[in-house]
């Protein structure tokens, strides 16, 4: 970059002769279909009929890692970006065609290759989708162990760019913990295999350089990964504690002991209360998305077909309070009377009036959050998860509930942490209908050490409390630490109203995230949303970042403007302009 | 590289400016010590009196991390190779200043922070003792988990600079499993923080990138390691099998069902006999090393200040069989006698009689394999260990035990378990000897999976015992796999003749194990010993290699010709020369 001028004729003359015509398209539809992931900033034009910024020149399927190599050629020669594409559910413009460029569709690599007993690993290509992925391995009595929301609609291609985590990473790590071998193209159009499972490690690990790198050094063609035995034995429960400090203790106490639940979920008060509300809402209770209550819904016995339920359309959207007094409308007043009667809308029954005072609701972030600042009394509440083999997991789960018990928390039965897992996938589709009634919603994860937890939590909840309503959850527990997942949910009259404040919720939640020591994402990845603010993070290491990529990618071509490397300029441009 | 001419008066100069006088030598004496590591391929020569090939210019001792860094300015401006030093433990020439330079010792940079409750991670700087390091946390009531044999002589820099292993490590991990990040100061001389604990992975990680580097991309100065709470309770229990192949399957099926227990130890049928015969021996018994049986040593409750016995001077040679019958030297013969007479004359009492056996005991390889053959059907002997919380130490170890059981092994008792325990770190101690009666010992340490893993065993032994007298035992198993430690001996009869059948057991037995898929080294790195064979395990991703190498190290100044990186054609002459 600077790109030289690319003749659209010339390269769809290219293209076919190496994939041939029926694998390669500029068609507008499709042009316009990969110009974009599930970012919400972009999600927001999109709702305004705003066409996108930036278009892909072409979209390509390779099925073999040579035509891989083939298109990098291609692309170095006429000095074109490569955008690697899985399956779009990515909430970071991590595929976003800054530049325009080549977008590699990798769905079309999909095979998962047999599982040797004695192993413990499969060789898999990068654009089988996850929630496959994990049902042919559970068919052959394995598990990949990764759980994210977005299973049906990822793939193991796109965890691997992104550094992905699931749900039960608690107990199997994130993607990152699992990977043996990676098979890559570089921009420079070398196909490397690093080191495969018959390789113990030695020498520098460039695995760990191509993982969560975003397609920005190369494009990951299919990778080795590790398995573990499926479960014999999944044991939830529900716990209850006074405080997220109390809740945040008890999690590390467990940890600490070397003991592994899957699942480990705290939520803070206002998630707690509105989660609360949602129970007794008509159109937001669990069981309306048809999981028998108790049943172990998605991955079973080796033979059990079953898929965890996605909800009905138009369900489970964010359950919201309703619209305020507007007597009370900021500032002093009498909080209880308001708070009351919120209350008493929110457990009403007109889905009409509820769904209409979103957008009062939302303009009032700084009331709701006191809201929540109030509600706090009545706790919070957690989830507890462990899986593996049978003996083991029941030994393990006795230890860690005498561990909660003795740390304060209220054990509340089996069913309190059934309907979690009964559910566990429903979140991703709740922010559409959001969308469709003129408010957004977004995720910001985050994580730290556990001594800078309470900090973390409190800094980036008030700074993105000041726009936004905000509730968070713990998740994602490790010994040293523990990422927090905000959830917020805002309201602009118009797009760049919503944007604006879009903006200064993100520039603001992570800013106070860098202050007091936290990361800025833990696995939703960087792409263009976070770009930024990686040299705050890295500080004096980006530098080695850029170092890296000029080795690996000489020609900048690999995902342009993605983690802040690349087209320095021009991405830049892009964010700030993005912003302004 | 090539250099330009350096001015020893000037260099000096420059570096005292930095250091001042005091930690800054060119004494002959300490050029000679920084010279060499413990590969004994150097031992050889100096065993010989021959001085070394190969002298820095310079030692120094830094103890800052901008020393280190002014340090890196220098040599750059200088166009000087640094050699970055630790223990001075390694065994594969990780240290030999091939084309001279500044020996970089890291001793005096011995830091250990305090360790937060709340953490579990500790900041350590590079050139802490390992011992030291461990006593340090096992009086805080933490662990590292990190057990080498050489644990006495080598540093925490030096583990990570070579991805070291302890004899924990099924259970721990390896080093590079245990690391939060790094501090590094890099080929061009600029401090970089990699990801520190409170910073979640995101983007590529380049603390992996460095892991394992042995100095050719930077100097670690310091890191943030992963520490575990002390075991409560060690269980430890001997074991036996009828043949490795057995003793395999039964490692793998503990592992594979979730199991880890911390020591994992399968000998082969020769190393089982040899062992046996130690036990006899009057110099051999173990118990003479002064630990009490069944007690354990070494790090015990917090203020436990014991460490593990050291053995006495001359102890613990490595036991050899004696003389064979001339008559049946070679080829065939009355195999059974040869063997009773050997048995008889191991068994005997007379010290001078075996050690002057030797010389023409190692000269015999094929003869000794071919007893090994026989006395394989004796079995193979296992330790099992486990370690961590008591109950679940209690638990995990019954889960154990039944599986071994139900793959066929027989419990030989707890005396059989604890014995080894005792000694864990004698092994190191036992090579001197052996090199002053004339003869040389090596250990090749290889890996891959399971499924592998007994061809794996197969060609190498096969391939060593062309040469030398060779026994085996695998260690370090983990769920996909597994590596193989051979222990080998031969015999010179002057240098060049000694080299020449070294050289030879290394191509032979690094070729074989490439052959078949394994890795050349499991945790004593690469070095110069294995530089030459890099290329055939990584292949096209050499090139990576290199690139990274251009970009963090662009002058070629650190530890040029280690890794196969960095002044190729000089250091393809040392390693040529070296073999011719």
């Amino acid at each position: 970059m600077p790109r030289a001028h690319v003749d659209p004729d010339r390269l769809r003359r290219d293209l076919e002769s190496l994939l041939g015509a029926r694998r390669v398209s500029m068609r507008e539809g499709d042009l316009d279909t990969y110009a974009r992931d599930m970012w919400p900033r972009l999600l927001l034009a999109r709702r305004d009929g705003r066409p996108p910024d930036h278009l892909p020149f072409a979209v390509v399927w390779p099925e073999h890692p040579r035509e891989l190599v083939a298109l990098v050629k291609l692309a170095r020669a006429l000095r074109v970006p490569i955008i690697p594409y899985g399956g779009g559910s990515g909430v970071c413009g991590g595929v976003v065609p800054v530049h325009g460029g080549i977008t590699v569709d990798l769905k079309r690599m999909t095979a998962i290759r047999a599982v040797s007993r004695d192993e413990l690993v499969v060789d898999v290509e990068a654009g089988v989708n996850g929630e496959r992925f994990e049902r042919e391995l559970r068919r052959r009595g394995y598990t990949f162990g990764n759980f994210p929301s977005s299973i049906y609609c990822s793939t193991v291609g796109g965890w691997l760019a992104t550094r992905a985590a699931g749900q039960l990473s608690t107990k199997y790590g994130k993607v990152e913990d699992r990977v043996a071998g990676l098979t890559v193209v570089t921009g420079r159009g070398e196909l490397v295999e690093t080191d495969g499972p018959s390789r113990a490690m030695h020498g520098p690990d460039w695995t760990q350089l191509l993982l969560g790198s975003e397609g920005t050094l190369g494009i990951i063609a299919s990778a080795r990964l590790r398995l573990a035995p499926a479960p014999q034995l999944e044991v939830y429960r529900g716990f209850e504690v006074d405080s997220v400090a109390q809740g945040c203790e008890a999690i590390r106490r467990v940890l600490q002991r070397g003991l592994r639940p899957a699942v480990v979920r705290l939520y803070d008060e206002f998630d707690t209360f509105i989660n609360s509300l949602g129970k007794r809402a008509p159109t937001g209770d669990a069981a309306a998305h048809g999981a028998p209550r108790g049943a172990t819904p998605g991955y079973g016995a080796p033979h059990d077909d079953g898929l965890a339920p996605l909800p009905a359309p138009g369900e489970g959207a964010l359950p919201v309070l309703p619209r305020p007094d507007p007597a009370a409308s900021d500032g002093g007043g009498d909080d209880d009377g308001v708070i009351g009667k919120l209350l008493a809308l929110a457990r009403g029954k007109k889905r009409g009036l509820r769904q209409e005072a979103i957008g009062l609701a939302l303009g009032n972030a700084r009331l709701l959050n006191r809201v929540a600042d109030r509600v706090a009394r009545r706790g919070c509440r957690m989830v507890i998860g462990l899986e593996g083999s049978r003996i083991r997991t029941e030994v393990e789960a006795a230890l860690v509930f005498a561990e909660l018990a003795h740390a304060g928390a209220r054990d509340t039965g089996e069913v309190a942490g059934r309907a979690w897992l009964a559910h566990r996938y429903a979140v991703s589709y709740r922010m559409s209908p959001t969308f469709r009634d003129g408010a957004f919603v977004d995720t910001m994860e985050v994580a730290s050490t556990w001594e800078r937890l309470q900090d973390l939590y409190h800094s980036v909840r008030e700074a993105i409390g000041r726009h936004a309503v905000v509730m968070a959850h713990f998740s994602h527990a490790y010994p040293d630490g523990c990422s927090i997942y905000f959830t917020f949910a805002a309201h602009g009259d118009d797009l760049a109203e919503a944007r604006r404040l879009y903006d200064a919720i993100w520039r603001d939640g992570l800013e106070a995230a860098t202050r007091v020591g936290g990361t800025i994402s833990h696995h939703h990845g960087v792409g263009l949303l976070k770009a930024p603010y990686m040299t705050g993070e890295h500080r004096e290491a980006m530098s080695v970042l850029h170092a890296l990529k000029r080795s690996l990618d000489p020609d900048d071509i690999m995902n342009p403007g993605k983690l802040g490397l690349g087209a320095p300029r021009a991405a830049d441009a892009a964010a700030k302009g993005g912003r302004a």
